[in-house]
């Protein structure tokens, strides 16, 4: 068998890390060839919480799960690391604007980004704890490791609006294909319907109603996650988790030809976006294991509009922490 | 692709199914060949987190997940089904006694069982919502379906062992194979260490310990789930999940040859059990679907002992429910 791939998560002891943990070491991620060593960050008056389940981890005999390291150091879980799941992150509380939020997590990102110089020489970061852009920017600008190995989410905006186009136009949820979440993991993202496509074709032909499209489909993801918390009376954790997957996969297997996913990187400028934003892009894996931006796609006015928009919300963001930033 | 296969999960909108779901609907039980188009029963005042819990399941866009149905009546359920994870049951709540639960339990079954008689001519059920045995027995007892598709949990307990046997010899835990766990998913349940092996040999040959093996580890394995508690401050829901995953995974996939998997099913009196009880045996699942309990392994006179109360204590618990039983 291969060594095992060091993959830390951290908030390990969290709703979301519950649901992606189980799933790493059952092999649905790097493999069912590939053992996984996990390491698991989290504060300290939750260890007790992470060592059950660090103990029901064991409870599953999980082949492929050779060690485990539980710790409240970010230097300690990200030595030698392959990839990390950065899940961790202060929750908004009553009444919390996004500013605060946002100055409340960039501390743990400032001290996580230079751990990060602890990993493997092909360390990789992915951050779901938001606000997931400009927290993976803090760590990005605190680390010395390329740039080019660090993303923060938008799969679950795309798997969002992926389901949405299927349930509305009638078919399979694998027949809509190129859907791109532009800028940032918040309810100014942009979801692309021009540039989706619906069994091969653009999905504006398909479904043929500008002002569900809109409206009611860009409302609609861009608020899911709120709708989920009224009906479940908890945040979406399994679904955020399933998306942490589905992010990491993309990066590391090649996206099928024509197609992409969305993954929010660091800008080098492609579509006129501030260099260093991380930010929302459609993003191609190659068989090398590279990854690039898809450029050329075209927007109307419209879309643009909301492109602008987002794009400046994380420039607002870089502004609240830039003193955060090197 | 192959058409659906209908799966029902009971207590849908709680914790152990919350990590049943995504999991099937992922493809790893199934396969990522067949579609799986998920029927999920709850109590009326879950209608609403349930309808969360979809929401969750839609918004993962599994390619395989072709349709959901959620509903608070079992008949609906259990229409024209293959297969039913049965997760929901009355928690134990403070100061309840085995008994209590068991009568607490009891009417779900009885209404349940009848239920199945609408799954389609393939049903298979499996139970995990405890008391588990004796709720099998009684939906099996109020159904009309052959004995043989009837099962219920002890694959918790069987990984619980082998992670630990594995962890005390300093193997793999891929190493530890041929774990039987008799009779009750209980705490008098008796995890055969006697019949274990580690790398090919006995487990008491390369564990040279017997009062480890007697005392430590068959303790430690009756009451892990107490432990889990403490420590996590929840009971075990992912492991708990991952073992209804593994059973029906055994049940429906050969057996490597000369292993077996702990399962509890309907007894015909081998070892010397009642017949018709539902009692946790060393299973081999046969190339062509059927299942057979391995017979004649040995016991010494101690592990006898232990196999003989869980035995009576599953004779006691048909007693509490007889009134239940047709």
């Amino acid at each position: 068998m291969a060594n095992p791939i060091r993959v830390a998560v951290t908030g390990a002891a969290g709703q979301i890390a519950y649901s992606i943990l189980f799933r790493v070491a059952s092999g649905q991620v790097f493999g069912q060839d590939r053992p996984v060593h996990l390491k698991m960050l989290e504060i300290t008056p939750a260890m007790k919480a992470l060592q059950g389940v660090a103990m029901e981890l064991s409870d599953c005999a999980f082949p492929l799960l050779t060690k485990m390291d539980l710790t409240d150091s970010a230097e300690e879980a990200f030595d030698g690391i392959n990839w990390v799941f950065m899940v961790g992150a202060k929750p908004r509380g009553p009444g919390m604007e996004r500013a605060d939020l946002i100055l409340g997590n960039g501390p743990i990102f400032v001290g996580q980004g230079r751990a990060l110089n602890r990993g493997a020489s092909d360390v990789r970061a992915m951050v779901v704890g938001n606000p997931c852009n400009t927290n993976c920017l803090i760590a990005m600008s605190n680390s010395d490791i390329p740039k080019d190995r660090f993303s923060a989410m938008m799969r679950l905006d795309q798997n969002r609006s992926q389901s949405l186009l299927a349930d509305k136009s009638g078919q399979p949820v694998s027949a809509v294909t190129n859907m791109a979440v532009w800028g940032n993991h918040s309810n100014n993202q942009y979801p692309d319907f021009e540039n989706a496509k619906i069994g091969g074709k653009p999905a504006p032909q398909v479904i043929n109603d500008q002002s569900w499209l809109q409206e009611t489909f860009v409302k609609t993801v861009q608020n899911r996650g709120a709708e989920v918390i009224k009906a479940r009376g908890a945040s979406s954790a399994a679904s955020a988790a399933n998306a942490a997957l589905d992010h990491v996969k993309s990066l590391i297997q090649p996206t099928p030809a024509g197609d992409w996913n969305s993954v929010a990187v660091c800008s080098d400028g492609q579509y006129g976006v501030d260099k260093g934003l991380i930010f929302g892009y459609p993003i191609q894996t190659k068989a090398d294991g590279s990854y690039g931006v898809v450029e050329g796609l075209p927007m109307s006015p419209w879309a643009k509009a909301k492109f602008d928009a987002v794009h400046e919300e994380l420039r607002k963001e870089r502004e609240v922490v830039k003193h955060l930033l090197k």
